[in-house]
């Protein structure tokens, strides 16, 4: 008898339709003689009208009641669908965060779960019991206070308890087939893959490809725990995230990943001095920005300028950070500048190690369709560009295209 | 520094406007100095809503699932009326049950409140806290599973903090001015009472006027928590619920209480034994059945009928239980009749006490508008009968011209 991780997303819960299909998933695994730890999320759109709820109360909130008021949609999903369940004879029951309890970091709206007690679950398992729902995306700080995880949060509560339970895996329920190598609905002739690597993954999770939450997958390889993403929608076979194996080594580009919604800020004319990136960039973190790419010129009379990308959201709240610092004198600059109509594109590929070239391969793509690179990153296993928004699209077709995405063959001439 | 208890009801934080309103009243008390317990109920409809999911998943369900369900509306209402608060410089935080924790029996959907924890919440208070805004009709078990307090249960945990945490008095904000001599939706003249006796609420709220949950007048009662019901959309003066005083005293009647659903169940020819009466409305208690009016007929060759009435939804239930009854063995009867189409109308006043031939009044007024009556059921404060629904209005209406209650003088002729 195996233990095992079934999550479903807010579109696989969406109404008691979909949750019956989704306890159907469930009892299959049952039948087959599986415990089943189900992790849920609220209900699609739920979240997002209580987040908007609290929104229009105040921008300035306490995020320790949002959090207290975001977690409940999880709650009512974790209940209803231990209901269903039951009315299908199976032993099913739910825990909210409190009850498991998930402990959590203080850090309420984005906390980090601290550690989950197995003890009360695994005792109703003991006793009979088959289905644990669980509210997904929340815990319990110290204080005893409601946290959320963040966004996509109910994929870590899903890979935590994996992890936690010793489950044979973590099959992450959505409203996508699995893992592309791009979004199919940019590019038609994008293709599913069977297997990706934690590497892969993370670095596409990262870059906008919102299959996966990226702590989860972070948390999947730290613990080595397979993920499997399929669709409750289709039914059809999905993509299993876990550790390299051979077949993947010989592919060079797994996937190309884009993120729409970019802002590239330049501080023109900052004073040259040691340590001087350093006070930039925390005073930025100070404010919860999250600085992606960055770029600085080369130092001309003692003065450079910095470039650096972030969420477009938060680029108003970036500029207002830079400014508070120049006007305590941390920081000297000139100007700001803001081009708030940037994306950022990604060719991902673990291949990458052990093949050359295939930056260039990029750049020359990105040419040939007259599309100039603004700003570049690259990792061990990635190649970041950021380019202007209107050549999303174009960017993305033309990398699928000349990589040969749409084929299942071992290219070697990259 | 006093403490004091506000409860709002559905309506009254039925939206963010709603909930800014409940806010001035908060803060009107805050400015006086005084610490205030805020109890909030799920906005207006979402309890119901969630009521109706988890019946159109089965309508035998877990009632511990049900409850971590259908309480989820009153943390999203705590969670944002809180943000209300703070955004208006009010120290401000929520509660849910189990952070208090309010500990409950494990009969969910009914729960009885077992205690209050006052600890965690007073030292908040000592922290520099002005507001605690706690979670309504919800609780924990000793199982740590969510319990809820049956409809209404808000009202109770409203009293039960004021109880526990020796509050100057207990404020329940609804979208009435306050306890009618009758329904104003029926009795144009019905007319708005100052103070009424924990007694006669009692029976009000039990014979189905809406106001205050009938179980929180109990405990009110008993802790002789004075408990003043006012509408949160007038801002007029309310009406105190108190121990009697002289004034109250010289009142006959105080008011018109009508419950409109009920139905009638005659149960006849039951071999009439000893022990007969204890058997049937032992099986329909067990069946959860509330039953109210019994009457029995005079037994004629050692068979007799019985008829009761209960909550007309409980009538198919209550037939259920009877016939299982008589299945079994326990009980002999010929056959049951319901009448579906019944009402209750009462008259409540602790000056019946005093005061002879309120009865035969209330008799001969219904008998003057050609009501037939059929049952009878009095106590030490009120008399109840049972006439056809249709009669509703016209009952209601006579009795209140004919006690004169539109009036304030103090009557003496009757």
């Amino acid at each position: 008898m195996a233990k095992i991780v079934m999550k479903f997303g807010g579109t696989s819960v969406a109404d008691l339709e979909r949750m019956r299909i989704a306890a159907s998933y469930i009892k299959e695994e049952v039948d087959k003689g599986n415990e089943v730890i189900v992790i849920v999320s609220a209900m699609a759109g739920e979240t997002n009208k209580l987040v908007e709820t609290v929104n229009s109360v105040s921008s300035f909130f306490d995020a320790r009641e949002y959090d207290a008021v975001v977690s409940s949609g999880e709650n009512v999903t974790s209940g209803i669908l231990a209901l269903i369940l039951q009315d299908m004879d199976i032993p099913a029951r739910s825990w909210q965060g409190w009850q498991v309890p998930i402990t959590t970091s203080s850090t309420h709206s984005s906390a980090r779960i601290m550690d989950i007690c197995t003890q009360n679950v695994k005792a109703k398992f003991d006793e009979g019991l088959k289905v644990a729902v669980v509210a997904g995306f929340q815990g319990i700080s110290e204080e005893n206070r409601i946290t959320t995880l963040g966004r996509g949060g109910s994929d870590l509560t899903a890979v935590a308890f994996a992890a936690k339970f010793d489950c044979e895996r973590c099959d992450i329920f959505t409203d996508v087939d699995g893992v592309y190598t791009a979004d199919p609905r940019i590019v038609f002739k994008a293709r599913k893959l069977n297997r990706i690597s934690y590497d892969e993954m993370l670095e596409l999770a990262s870059l906008g490809a919102k299959v996966l939450q990226t702590r989860s997958v972070q948390m999947a390889m730290a613990h080595q725990v397979p993920v499997y993403v399929r669709s409750s929608f289709t039914g059809k076979p999905g993509t299993l995230v876990c550790s390299e194996d051979e077949k993947m080594e010989n592919r060079t580009i797994s996937g190309i990943a884009h993120s729409r919604d970019e802002a590239k800020i330049s501080i023109i004319s900052v004073a040259d001095r040691p340590g001087i990136a350093a006070t930039i960039f925390g005073a930025l973190s100070d404010h919860g920005i999250i600085v992606d790419m960055i770029v600085q010129n080369i130092s001309e009379s003692g003065r450079t300028d910095i470039t650096f990308s972030c969420p477009l959201e938060q680029s108003a709240l970036a500029e207002k950070a830079l400014l508070e610092a120049k006007e305590k004198n941390l920081v000297n600059f000139h100007e700001i500048l803001q081009d708030l109509e940037v994306c950022k594109i990604s060719v991902v590929g673990i291949g990458m190690r052990s093949q050359s070239g295939v930056a260039a391969k990029m750049f020359s793509i990105l040419a040939d369709e007259g599309i100039n690179i603004q700003i570049i990153s690259t990792s061990e296993i990635k190649i970041s560009v950021l380019v202007e928004r209107k050549y999303m699209e174009l960017a993305v077709q033309a990398l699928h295209d000349k990589f040969e995405l749409h084929t299942n063959r071992i290219s070697s001439e990259q």
